[in-house]
């Protein structure tokens, strides 16, 4: 049930504006779904794209079934948004397909947006060549390869780039999204209906203050697919 | 990537391990998915549960498809989970068939759980009866009509009944769960893999903090459901 219409509501049915997020195999469901959870309140359309609408296995292994191929996408968006993974971001840098579609939507969207590792994505397909923006904290130094000028910050806005840190910080991004799109009261009221008055149970969201054991372990799980994706970007540069 | 394995590491493989996770048509796609990120750093064997096999279309519609059906779930479980929705919770306490599955796989599971009006659904079938126990804030009260004893915080546990409030509660809940299950260290890991450092961009993520008009949005909007779901627990109650 969309709360509140987009904000050209006395101009434009809102479901005449078209949200594309990407979605493919491996990637984080939660980077997706915060996001999509805050612009649903908007009441625009939101498409899944993906190369064909054959159902996709996330990286905690739930399947989803995408809404629109890339043929069927319409050109002209509000919203282009890349989601993260913490398995195939180096798989979509190196699938030309994939890399022509964000191009060729990126020319004409309003807002050209990630989370997580999806600000690599968008940078492998050199969308963020003098851009300031974030990524997930364990891969946010590899956007100097191609380009762009990494921000230690949850949420970055550079003109029309705006990118989001790892995975729960789409929700933080997604919030300021329905803000800018509806103003704040739409905002603070999606903001009660999903009740994200958060209380972690540790101040460990962040290598800097997590226990430095944590940090260890993260890293050692992520180490192989990390250093990886450096000679992927660095591919990637070589064709920009 | 499962990043650590439960705490029975030593003695049990942890994939041996069953947690199943309600998915129903209608259901709010977040409420599942904190939690299951947070669950699959576990490495135990998550099932999304339903009737059938077929694809759900969730409340904001992205399509998931289920991986165990009621009868192929094992009846030994570690967790066994419920997520809320905005549109179809009277629905779910309405339909035998659930409240059988919940009450059969509830005798057994280590940890009966939800989140946001997940809740509702335990309470319809009859499995809060004297529990401590919170829900989504615009329905919370509710739980008293089945002999719950409604509480305004964000995670409850009342012996091996654990609930969650709304939505966005579940990343809470589900990194205290892993702690639960595999100790501080690796509940912090989780923590600083999915970046939980949270930003929220206004402080309205709660009724006693919203501004009254964004309470009122929220209100104006679920006010029938609301007012529906009274009449349905009350019907359920009647079956106890």
């Amino acid at each position: 049930v969309p709360i509140a219409p987009a904000q050209d509501l006395f101009f434009t049915d809102p479901s005449t504006q078209h949200v594309a997020m990407l979605v493919y195999p491996g990637m984080t469901l939660l980077d997706l779904v915060g996001p999509h959870t805050c612009f649903a309140a908007l009441g625009m359309t939101l498409h899944l794209v993906w190369k064909t609408l054959d159902p996709i296995v996330t990286d905690s292994g739930v399947t989803i079934t995408p809404t629109t191929s890339f043929a069927d996408c319409p050109q002209e968006l509000e919203i282009l948004f890349v989601g993260g993974s913490s398995k195939t971001t180096s798989a979509m840098v190196q699938d030309a397909q994939t890399m022509q579609f964000l191009r060729s939507r990126a020319q004409t969207a309003k807002l050209v947006t990630s989370v997580c590792t999806g600000s690599i994505i968008l940078g492998g397909a050199g969308l963020l060549q003098g851009y300031r923006a974030t990524s997930h904290w364990t891969v946010r130094d590899q956007l100097r390869i191609v380009g762009a000028i990494p921000v230690d910050a949850r949420y970055v806005q550079d003109r029309n780039r705006i990118t989001g840190a790892g995975v729960t910080s789409g929700i933080d991004f997604g919030l300021r999204i329905v803000e800018k799109l509806s103003g704040r009261t739409i905002a603070e009221s999606t903001q009660l209906a999903i009740e994200y008055a958060p209380d972690p149970p540790f101040n460990a969201g962040s290598p800097d203050t997590a226990p430095w054991v944590a940090t260890g372990i993260v890293l050692a799980a992520w180490l192989p697919q990390v250093e990886e994706g450096k000679k992927v970007l660095e591919q990637a540069r070589a064709n920009f």
